[in-house]
């Protein structure tokens, strides 16, 4: 088979890494790309950073056994615990969410006051790993903020701009890095875009950088110079460790819209 | 071995159950109790059935495994969507979290107006097993409402009655049930008695029933019974599917107090 007509792998705790596969869709349409979500064990940002790695190099054996030639690991909490070893198990290019958006944040930081906000789990920003990113991208003043319960926020309802639940949620976590005024804001899970109309209200004057947005970029920078771009295909398959009816619901949901392609529920323990 | 001599055991998603097993430990102090708690996929409550079940039977064979005399499933989620099938696994005399405040409920609202609310997660109010145990107990009026948001907000913090988040949550659920001032109202998920502050703002003159610690009366008669007492036991042990210095640290912030007894990491995927 011609490996570039292979799909790209995407892979998330569950939903979120929607955010990604739709970004890539939308400017690769020529690939065929497969999703996966363990919905079974979401979430993985409040969990050890041994458990992470486990359940990450499980995904990442699913995706190779269905054949890929590429993973964006979609999920903000694998790609800064463990996204080398993802690299090591599969032997394929994988890239993340981080550097894109970094790489976005640093520039608008490098035009503005140099401070760099970045929300996300609770794994994710103890693992520093966005903080050592954007520090080495020279941004002067980075603030990481873990905010546990935006994923089940996110998760349970889409709340409108003024919810109040949301709202306090948000002022929890939110009011103090607001004071700061970030040029930019990253959304280092890939969960987060659907409470964005509410943390846009605590930053008017910061650019909100989605990090499963921007993912996609990367991976086309890494297709494109490889060699291994498809043309023709545009098909789609999706997996799930929980309902395969219960995560096309949901995944419409999250998308606005209808997912186009098979769902398939899989047992991710026997990987 | 003395079959009497074996301990009890215990399990739920994550650390809810704690709140069963301090009470069993305090009215059966005879007894050997084992604990395990699932953290390394918890929640269950917003999963599926199907996956409720596969993860319950794997919980149950680690328990009688270890080897234990009955089981005590200190989750409202298994309890209501599951319990006959922990039983016909592990052929062992099996309780949960449902009949015993159930029980209780009822008798206050035969005294009252007849109406009780039970508050769970949202595959314990879809499988309707709490509301078909009170509607069997002759309560006229049972209101039961989908919590999603409460696991994660008494995982994330233990918060006052004043605080704001919790607050505006509880409210989102609470607001129209709270109209109904049942005589009653059950906490149905083994977490919720750690925002039973918030939660009794808003039921002022309702008796509020914990679950987790009620369950502890049906194992005592179950196990008196049976003739399966134990005298002069008092050895607990813990066991987690995630990490065993996280589980003690969170155990004990959730008891307020420490817990006593080795706590030790296990593969759950392996049985």
């Amino acid at each position: 088979m011609n490996k570039n007509a292979l799909p790209i792998g995407v892979f998330d705790s569950g939903l979120g890494g929607l955010t990604a596969f739709a970004e890539l869709k939308r400017i690769m349409p020529g690939e065929n790309i497969i999703y996966f979500g363990d919905n079974a064990r979401i979430p993985y940002g409040t969990k050890s950073p041994a458990l992470i790695k486990k359940y990450a190099l499980q995904d990442t054996r699913f995706l190779t056994s269905v054949g890929v030639k590429a993973i964006l690991v979609a999920c903000g909490t694998v790609s800064s615990n463990c996204l080398p070893d993802v690299g090591a198990e599969s032997g394929l290019p994988v890239t993340g969410v981080i550097k894109s958006p970094a790489s976005i944040a640093a520039k608008i930081a490098a035009k503005g006051k140099g401070t760099v906000a970045v929300l996300g789990t609770t794994a994710t920003v103890r693992s520093g790993a966005f903080q050592r990113e954007l520090e080495t991208l020279g941004v002067k003043n980075v603030i990481a903020r873990a905010c546990p319960m935006f994923v089940p926020l996110a998760e349970s309802w889409h709340p409108s701009a003024d919810d109040a639940a949301a709202n306090a949620i948000a002022r929890e976590y939110l009011s103090d890095v607001a004071l700061k005024q970030p040029d930019a804001v990253i959304l280092g899970c890939t969960h987060y875009p659907l409470l964005s109309d509410v943390i846009k209200k605590f930053f008017p004057g910061s650019a909100l950088i989605s990090s499963g947005r921007e993912s996609a970029y990367e991976m086309r920078d890494v297709i494109v110079s490889l060699g291994l771009e498809n043309r023709g295909g545009g098909e789609y398959g999706f997996y799930t460790s929980d309902d395969a009816d219960l995560f096309k619901r949901s995944a419409a949901a999250f998308l606005g819209d209808e997912i186009t392609g098979e769902v398939k529920k899989i047992d991710i323990e026997k990987f």
